[in-house]
């Protein structure tokens, strides 16, 4: 490889995952263009240049595909066509490849697409009336997950049903096509950030996930289960690595069931929120990762360096106001601890308007990899360190 | 401290020390505007705008003043008398002081201000002619180095001085205020990046410096020296601290002479080439903890992550001409390495064109802040390190 100039990348989206990519690229040369609707959009302070338009717009896309030496998004409402088409046009590679994304962006496909290879879901069935609905309540049981297949994201688009009698109010509340999915009596959610390259994959360690009303609150690494667990699930990863195509970083969203299986719960064909960790936690972050994999670079090392835990910093408001960010400085002043602050104008309720990622001190006791520590070694520090991002994260408010 | 929106920083100069602290603000959510002669800076493209002018043109640098919350500088070539005229006019802080800039910007200035308050530096001496200069080789004796007062950086600016026969060569080689100093024999160079912040101090570890036709090649962390003398290093960086004015990082490079005394060679008022290491090396990097002073932010914990080394890319070149840079794949490979590429579209002869870190596994056997290990458990392992990462460094090449 000889680049005479460091390469461009041109983004679909530029909100905070824009945003820390663009941080990542840039120690590599690489430098950043994106597409965002939102004018000075997160990413906008910190990559060459932002080119207002929708996610969608054509024109927008284009001008990113003609300025890109390679195209990647970081939204899932990146639309697939126009990527194929400005693939095609400008001869530019785009990974991951649209179809992946194609298949991701409808659940209902993207879990046909993994059972088919054998990868464990939870069961799932279309719904297209009340009688699917209430066809699948007798053979999932309740509660069963109503899901929008499109669109949902941080629990928009999921609706718990509890009984029959709730399936008239469900279909109300929700609009286009939708599925429903045998709810899962899970022991953790867990969840592994994983990358394909040219010609290799690699996987993070696997983190545990904390959801309150299905926004991830807080990941905690290494996760606090078995040895054997945490080699299924990435086993599991690596499965569905293989069911998708394209180079790039995954975010693989697991549930730990009770009696220690592993089920696929969704997948994001970008960097995700449960893997902010790797930044400060890995020998490469999931940003860095993305940028390789999408370029064609060698990945990294994905070693954890030391127990790690990351919490996201939530607008504290009723309606949407500017944004007031009041109470960093006692992260600021606690070692080991990072502020990441995402720079939105808007803050709105439960908006992700930062993160906070708090490091331990070296592994020690545990393997370089930090994925092999006996539970009894990990589980104290990992839950210490939970208990410390949580109590940095409530002094900081986003009103 | 509540804040609106996120502040802005006004940096002069926007080479690579203003790409990295862009790199560093953006998690903070800090954004950058640079003032750097160069169109298109190795800043430019992950800052929110770059204005194109002189370090001292008055213009630029009062455009930067009105739009910024606080000023800085990444390079000696900042006019201090500029930077307290446009402080004044749109009331906006200056960190450093200007004072300490003008002080540091003049080594005659800067050495004595040292010795007056009994910071150990070599012997020195104004020069204006020639028997100043022969008067000098009589009391220190020979090799001199004669260095010019002023703009010297890599080792421009100085020269060695073998006997009185080169008097005069040497007097016509060198324009402007000149001075002298004793050759000082010394053991290791060392330095130690040193913060002021509002109302405390930070110092990180120790640093062991290699530099070659005076130009930075290496550092590695921790020194393989005596913890005795990093105690030394480090109670004289504290020292030099006191004697400066204004919050921020200073970079403070230090002779250890062979009796294990130390002397202060040079004092650099901004984040300095060997504390890069601390970007992967250290739990707050040189330049977050130089965006923390400025901005009066409570500074970062300087703890040591592990053994650390960080070898400068230099150009391969022997006219200038546009940059190609080729075999950073085995960098990016090699587990534990980070590149960093400047983005300069220019190589010159020498030129910094960006670096590369390897980290080492944790301080399992060391003390948490890596300064206090023994030197028989350190030695191996950054020696080590420092060997791979020289390695890695002649796999590439910028041409």
């Amino acid at each position: 490889m000889v680049t005479a100039s460091p390469p461009t990348l041109g983004v679909v989206g530029g909100g905070q995952l824009g945003r820390m990519l663009a941080e990542a690229a840039a120690p590599l040369g690489v430098e950043l263009v994106v597409v965002d609707p939102t004018p000075d959009c997160p990413a906008s302070p910190v990559v060459r240049d932002q080119i207002v338009g929708d996610f969608d717009d054509p024109d927008a896309v284009r001008e990113l595909a003609d300025r890109a030496d390679a195209l990647t998004f970081e939204i899932e409402l990146a639309d697939p066509d126009l990527l194929d088409a400005v693939a095609e046009e400008y001869d530019v590679p785009v990974h991951p490849d649209p179809d992946t994304l194609r298949t991701i962006q409808d659940k209902l496909v993207q879990k046909r697409a993994l059972r088919e290879r054998g990868i464990p879901v939870p069961d799932f069935r279309p719904v297209e009336d009340r009688d699917d609905l209430l066809d699948a309540g007798e053979a999932f049981g309740y509660p069963m997950m109503l899901k929008a297949r499109r669109g949902g994201y941080d629990g928009r688009g999921n609706l718990p049903v509890e009984s029959p009698d709730e399936a008239d109010d469900a279909l109300a509340e929700m609009s286009g096509e939708l599925m429903v999915e045998e709810f899962v009596p899970f022991e953790r959610e867990l969840s592994v950030i994983a990358a394909k390259g040219d010609g290799e994959v690699a996987t993070f360690p696997v983190g545990e996930n904390v959801h309150e009303d299905e926004i991830l609150r807080e990941t905690v690494v290494p996760a606090r289960t078995s040895e054997r667990v945490r080699e299924r699930a990435e086993a599991v990863a690596r499965d569905v690595l293989s069911a998708l195509s394209g180079r790039g970083v995954y975010g693989i969203e697991l549930f730990e069931r009770e009696d220690g299986a592993i089920s696929v719960n969704e997948i994001a064909p970008r960097p995700h929120n449960s893997g902010h960790y790797t930044i400060e936690g890995a020998l490469t972050s999931q940003f860095e990762q993305h940028v390789r994999g999408v370029l064609g670079y060698p990945l990294g090392a994905t070693d954890l360096r030391c127990p790690v835990a990351m919490s996201n910093v939530l607008g504290d408001v009723a309606e949407p106001r500017p944004a007031d960010c009041s109470g960093f400085e006692a992260v600021l002043a606690a070692r080991g601890a990072s502020f990441h602050w995402y720079g939105k104008r808007e803050v709105r309720p439960l908006r992700k308007m930062g993160h906070v990622t708090l490091v331990g001190d070296s592994l020690a006791s545990e393997s370089p990899t930090g994925g092999s520590s006996a539970e009894s070694d990990a589980e104290p520090s990992v839950s210490d360190l939970l208990a410390e991002v949580r109590s940095l994260t409530d002094s900081l408010t986003f009103r």
